[in-house]
């Protein structure tokens, strides 16, 4: 059995972001040489969730629209006294800070229309990681 | 270390609609031989998401009326400019795509009153297709 | 390849609750003796979900409201003709009843404002279990 690990690391520029990381999961299962196995990808952060979904700009800014509804910052959330983004910890705790694929063949298993993103909610930051781990054989 | 795959294919007959998959997952688990290890249900669609709960008709009814009003279909939504399922995608967004359960002494672990469902949420369609994959000992 | 698991047991005091189970996870990934892998922490539940966040009491607070808000429990859900907890089956089926984590050199990967907490939705119960599995090498 083989375990790999790779991190990635970026700074983000909004509040709220959407940032693809497809190629760079995708190249981590290429280095990691594993045929048959998973891929989780995790994010060390309780302000950023990890989505999958289509990359098309309408569709990326109607889920920062829903995230903004759904989420809201100013309805006097209690942790907002001594932070200010709440709203940002309650979303990465329902939605999830993590995913995980499948790889069959040395390839990881994703739909067309389906892409990974890290889901910035709590930004900008400089020092982001999302650890990717491949696991197999 | 043992990996194994099976892909289930099937249709769905109206926009949203839940698919219990528990015994083709269970099956699965049975055919790879696998004692202890993990089993992961990936759908590799973006309207798709799969959520594990109880077998009951009204609360199969719940959760659709629940999805309706949370992921309205009818909000302006810039991705319906291009296409008519913004509402599916945000859902598979949010909710997941994909389940992940131990398997020990040979079987799929799993409470009581939790099924596997697909949760349909941009059908009717004819190729829809989930992964299941068991990797352990 | 190594896969190990534990059960944790416990029962909680009020309809919805946040439980930490950090210390115990990975207390049971030191016991694994599991080096690098991947750690399941799965509730065989329909009415429990798995998150990851802050552990402060004004945040666990705004969690719990944020809950109250958008699952809620008196709005004529079909499942309560035949019993009194929609929200809780809901609730859990959206959010998921499981997290899984990265284990690098002997330690579950989590960020420093992530704790693994059990958010029960409907309690008080007093045969609540949890899975923590580890599979690695």
């Amino acid at each position: 059995m083989n375990v790999y690990f790779r991190e990635l690391s970026f700074s983000t520029r909004k509040r709220r972001e959407l940032v693809d990381i497809t190629n760079q999961v995708e190249k981590t299962v290429c280095e990691s040489g594993v045929r048959n196995g998973m891929c989780l990808v995790y994010a060390p952060h309780a302000t950023i969730a990890i989505i999958v979904n289509e990359h098309e700009v309408g569709l990326m800014s109607d889920i920062m629209a829903k995230i903004e509804r759904d989420f809201s910052s100013s309805i006097g959330w209690l942790h907002d006294r001594i932070d200010d983004n709440a709203d940002a910890h309650i979303a990465s705790a329902f939605i999830g800070s993590s995913r995980i694929f499948p790889i069959i063949n040395g390839k990881l298993i994703r739909g067309i229309w389906q892409n990974i993103f890290v889901l910035e909610l709590d930004g900008p930051r400089s020092n982001r990681r999302i650890i990717v781990e491949i696991m197999g054989e």
